[in-house]
């Protein structure tokens, strides 16, 4: 592990930290300040692919409105591999929201995270969320534990 | 763009082709000689997350015992992104069976894949494939069209 390796892996952990906490907090310009103009994501609920920061933005501000109130995003697992200008990581996380009576309603999704180094500046260039789901009926798995 | 980097893509991307050859073929020591030893995999269908080649390989076994037959795996709309030793990739994969009459029974899912260059070889340390989930129902969306 090289010093400059080390660099991108802190610096990538940082952006990983730096979103949870806008996406806890819900802050649509702090989220959306983490990824790359030309991000491609790939989220757990409803289209295939969002193309761009605009289109991934109008994806969150439509699960913001399905989701009211506290969220859940707590990061696990955290695993993290970068060289030169590009890295990559993928954790668990436990995400879900919290009801009126100030019970959780969370489950474990899968994330990876693709990162690009552009003047000397990290951001999400690639995401990718989701849950296994069950061959046998097409549900998807949202009660599974690591 | 520099010539190392076009190096790097160029190798992902035969990855990638030689892995899509052989899960064609359904060949499991190919498809295996395309993952690094430590990978972390997380897969459509099952478990959160298969730790290292032996458990990913029980997986993949699993699932040819469940889809008999020759398989549709068609890799479309790849992009990649290498730096240094690291790259990653994405793209749909419509995937499935072809059944004894003949028709083909597939639906995209998407992919994403992170490389590492070790001893001047590429290798898969890290996949993620999934189809999105229906919020309203819970329900794999199976049906999706790019």
């Amino acid at each position: 592990m090289t010093a400059a390796h080390n660099t991108a892996h802190a610096a990538i952990g940082k952006l990983i930290a730096d979103w949870a906490a806008a996406a806890r907090a819900f802050d649509i310009d702090r989220i959306m300040a983490s990824y790359a103009p030309d991000i491609v994501a790939f989220d757990a609920i409803g289209k295939l692919r969002f193309d761009g920061v605009q289109a991934y933005r109008e994806h969150w501000l439509a699960c913001a409105a399905m989701c009211p109130g506290p969220m859940v995003f707590e990061v696990h697992d955290l695993a993290i591999q970068a060289g030169g200008d590009i890295g990559f990581a993928h954790y668990l996380i436990r995400c879900g929201v919290i009801g009126e009576d100030g019970k959780e309603n969370a489950g474990y999704m899968r994330a990876t995270v693709c990162c690009r180094q552009t003047n000397g500046r990290w951001l999400i260039a690639h995401e990718h969320y989701s849950v296994p789901f069950d061959p046998a009926n097409s549900q998807a798995l949202l009660g599974l534990e690591p």
